[in-house]
């Protein structure tokens, strides 16, 4: 059985990724992390999601994005919610520095160690909110350069593959997508502030591309019913 | 004042590379990684070169790479001390899945957050032991992707350069430049199989050739004479 080493966050991009690659038939390694992210309420619905997905293993990695800094989703800043921050032409500040890169290759030793060839990400470039790191010219680049990287590649046992199932597909065809494979999104978690009652809030731009998302979809957030 | 952000083990390599950014003119910003290794002992040297160099900053991230395994660094599986493992067709047992990939994704993200558009690293390809991730194309594609992969290099801020001057030297020149530059190599740590008295065991790969690097630079190892 092929092995698959897929990143998963617990949103909703993420956990349709892995139904994604569970239906192509992997055996799934699932990867989190615990960076200390003001959401870590998300590792919760990860947690969720890995078990009804099945996977064999899942694992969550932590360290503290805290110390190093420069974005709102590792400080205290506050997260926008005045206005929606979805234009191709700004990065916004809920930008993590090179947070992708960091998980990818968390991805990749842990693909080499399972020889496993296939990584799977939930990056998205079409409702894309100015991520340099969710681009397909970075994630292009990012293979390359895993390929030069590791022992059982360049020993020619594996040629790595960074997939992103999801690339061009908007948030609505990717609830389409989940709830055809029978995801349950209640199990997802969106929001970047988290409210003190453990509920999302509904106002930033996460909460916002979920409700614009399902509502596109034409499918209800069992989420949203639940608050 | 230019800013660089030096990966840090606290071995001769690493240790040479901050000494050289810094006589380069840099306001130093030091990284250094607590992964659960087997010589962790190494840090406490990584914070003695830190201080008596002078950096602005030293950064310790803390991640458990035991949890991914795949290496005799990161298990109890006993280093080599029976043959030398310098043939550049074998890849020694303590190379560890990924593992520059993951620093250097931490010295991006860092290096993002200061705007420092250099990152060092003490990757050396003469006295080159197999490890994929030290080789001269790794690196390449690894700068390559981290301009595609950040805000600041997206936006035409940063471009970044990951500097390796040390990739083509041999452990004697690394040990003659160190000490014209004035690096006290007794500060520094190498053995990877620490003995229960804290003393380098002088039989595995590194010790033995920290030893034959001293020995043709014709430089007595102030640790040695301490043992």
């Amino acid at each position: 059985m092929k092995k698959a080493v897929v990143l998963l966050s617990g949103g909703i991009d993420s956990s349709t990724t892995l139904a994604v690659a569970k239906a192509q038939g992997y055996e799934l390694y699932a990867l989190s992390f615990d960076y200390n992210q003001r959401h870590r309420i998300e590792l919760e619905s990860a947690r969720k999601i890995a078990k009804a997905l099945e996977v064999k293993k899942h694992l969550v990695i932590r360290f503290d994005l805290r110390e190093i800094g420069g974005s709102a989703l590792t400080s205290e800043t506050e997260v926008s919610k005045s206005e929606p921050q979805s234009r191709q032409s700004q990065i916004p500040i809920t930008y993590v520095p090179a947070r992708n890169t960091i998980f990818l290759s968390f991805a990749l030793s842990w693909a080499e160690t399972l020889e496993a060839g296939d990584i799977f990400i939930g990056a998205n470039a079409v409702d894309y909110s100015g991520y340099p790191d969710c681009r397909p010219e970075y994630l292009r680049a990012f293979e390359e350069m895993a390929n030069l990287a590791t022992k059982v590649s360049v020993e020619g046992k594996i040629k790595f593959r960074i997939n992103a199932p999801l690339l061009y597909m908007t948030k609505a065809e990717i609830i389409r997508k989940g709830t055809e494979l029978g995801l349950d999104y209640s199990l997802t978690w969106s929001c970047y502030d988290p409210q003190p009652d453990g509920k999302p809030c509904l106002q930033c731009d996460s909460c916002r591309f979920r409700e614009k998302g399902f509502k596109e979809a034409g499918v209800k957030d069992p989420l949203a019913s639940q608050s």
